[in-house]
């Protein structure tokens, strides 16, 4: 069984979640598909997190993952502080109650209206470039108010394995290390308050060996970087890129293996920068496991030899599950049926409902009889799910999303 | 030069579109990104396929491919019918004046209350296997209304070359052509109006041979199916599938080459079944040519020897672009400058705003020396553009899109 299955239970009555069956939900929700994140399963997770981590070590949300209002405002009471990628997440991210401060901005492509609304509202901005600095140095001129930046920092080394990388060799995304000083002296010159430093090598990362080896050395990067600051950094974002189990054979990460790094990390920098902010960043990590997507069988047709299960959802919602979403090969997601088993598996092809081949949600998987009427859950749908889609395609109504 | 460049001018001013600086479509639009959509190409386009077409060969555009409503009604005075694939599209389809009869709904998970909503509206139903005409004669017979049917029509054989195979093999699409007989006897007995076939075995083709050739079995096909149906068919959509040049080598589907073929098709089945309307169904071919996706460069920067254009659009915006929509293989989409050139040309990278490096818009190409507040255009992106993008993905505010 996938390890994503392991939340959930199946009781007579089909798939429960929060407590009560799917079918129940849907209805509640006014049909399907639909979105659930469970509350419950949010907390537990950051539960697990924080016996993990070091106590030293603060946990940041990124939005991006999730950022339905209401989940993120569930989470604002639960982490210590949020990341957002643009001024749509900033409003959520302030309308949750998330203080100002424990607010910070990373993206490679902030617009001169996005740095004026972060400068406004006395967030972090992490800067991206040198130019960015410039712009961003401006733009508090012009309002007079002394912008928040820390510096975004791109490593001189990779990290293996990682889904998507974000660091090491030429990126978009940060400063390059090596570049660091000069744009650290310009900060000071042009006045802005320094709020320390930010490195995220890269996503979607289940193997904890390398995430500790990451760990370690950000730590040495970042302290190198801050002996020969202007001012010591008063808060540093050691990235996060902990993967979660999507595919066969994806192993769940060892979050308690990675304790003993975490922990050398955080006391060498407490060190050498007494009273400093450390904080890891998790969207993904936090949100995946607690959504499901659930659908609705609409048809079950044969097709020379090949049975199919056409859903009324489909690739608008759930992009990443039909493969079409920074996939190589595609995969299929852990999915299982909703309702109560009708028949011994069989064999089928879960399909979406748009005209279009792409739209493929499992490929060859064992289902227990379903028909028309039936729903499948698809897992690891509560990040990079419904917001990485593209809703308006073929003009279907866009899901409810639940959090119970 | 790119194929897709072929259509456009630059002045002094840069791009021109519908006859005005794209600097200016984007001051008229109150910002970047924006989609601009051409009238006067979307027409010469329907003009160019009308001399090719046979005259007994009606022209139908699948608002799939674009579903703006002011270019779909611009559409509904060039075009003989609209397909459809959601009863959302139906109401653009409606809206923009198409005469009932003339919109045809296909697509593979037709909800029950998508089937009422088409039934009550009188549109034709493309059925799409056995338990989708038992579902769809139970609601005619709950509504009192006689449901107007057309089979679609999976064949027994696939079209190589497609760049998405819809037809031959198993297939959620459409019913396989051997069961045809036995649907076409449920058809009648449930009491429904018989509408003819449609068969769209694949799409964006770009060989006129295989086209043909594709064109030529299917009407032997439907002119067998349709022998031996209780009544001849009425209406036969022959399909479409041709393709638009996006990548660098991509040739030009040569249309006027495929009017043999047509003609001797459409003869055929004239001959077959006097006075059946014969149509074909083009999307992508009608609308992609017609679309620029203009983008402003927000920063410029090297990162350790590799130069960055940082824009603020990207994939949330023209997925397909990043090379996240069905492609294997990620390629450049046509891309230009469209602000006027500031040096000599320079290799670049030019990315979207997005926080993750899957926002890749244009890998390792020339431009003439831009940066920060200069335009750049991405060339295709009139059909499976923003609709089929993930709009919400990190919270960015939609783009403007302009009918010129």
């Amino acid at each position: 069984m996938h390890p994503a299955l392991d939340h959930h239970a199946w009781t007579e009555s089909g798939l429960i979640l929060g407590g009560r069956p799917a079918e129940r939900l849907a209805t509640e929700a006014g049909g399907t598909p639909l979105f659930v994140y469970d509350r419950e399963l949010l907390a537990r997770r950051v539960r697990e997190l924080r016996a993990a981590l070091p106590e030293a070590l603060g946990l940041n949300y990124a939005i991006k993952a999730n950022p339905m209002p209401a989940l993120t405002g569930f989470l604002s009471d639960q982490v210590d502080g949020f990341d957002i990628a643009s001024a749509g997440e900033m409003r959520v991210a302030l309308d949750a109650g998330m203080p100002r401060e424990e607010v910070s901005f990373a993206g490679p492509g902030k617009t001169d209206a996005e740095l004026r609304r972060a400068i406004a509202a006395g967030i972090i901005i992490e800067i991206e470039s040198a130019g960015e600095l410039e712009r961003a140095a401006d733009i508090g001129a012009e309002l007079a108010v002394q912008p928040n930046l820390a510096v975004r920092v791109n490593p001189d080394f990779s990290v293996k394995g990682s889904g998507m990388q974000m660091g090491g060799g030429p990126q978009q995304f940060g400063v390059d290390a090596e570049a660091v000083p000069a744009v650290l002296d310009r900060l000071s010159a042009r006045g802005a308050q320094f709020h320390g430093f930010h490195v995220f090598p890269g996503s979607q990362n289940l193997r904890a060996e390398v995430l500790a080896e990451a760990c370690e050395r950000i730590g040495a990067l970042v302290e190198e970087l801050g002996r020969n600051a202007p001012a010591p950094p008063p808060r540093i974002n050691l990235g996060g890129g902990f993967g979660v189990p999507y595919f066969p054979n994806d192993q769940r990460l060892d979050v308690p293996a990675l304790t003993p790094a975490l922990e050398r990390v955080c006391a060498r920098l407490r060190a050498a920068f007494p009273g400093v902010t450390l904080r890891i960043e998790l969207g993904r990590y936090i949100a995946a496991e607690a959504g499901v997507y659930l659908t609705r069988v609409v048809d079950r047709k044969v097709s020379r030899g090949k049975t199919y299960l056409v859903t009324d959802g489909g690739l608008h919602h759930q992009l990443a599950a039909s493969g079409n979403f920074g996939q190589r090969i595609r995969r299929n997601f852990p999915l299982a049926a909703a309702s109560p088993a009708r028949g011994p598996e069989e064999r089928v092809s879960v399909v979406g409902c748009l005209c279009t081949p792409l739209d493929l949600l499992g490929d060859d998987v064992m289902l227990p009889g379903l028909g028309p009427g039936d729903l499948v859950a698809i897992f690891q749908a509560g990040a990079y799910g419904l917001t990485a889609s593209p809703t308006a395609f073929l003009g279907h109504t866009p899901p409810a999303e639940l959090l119970v």
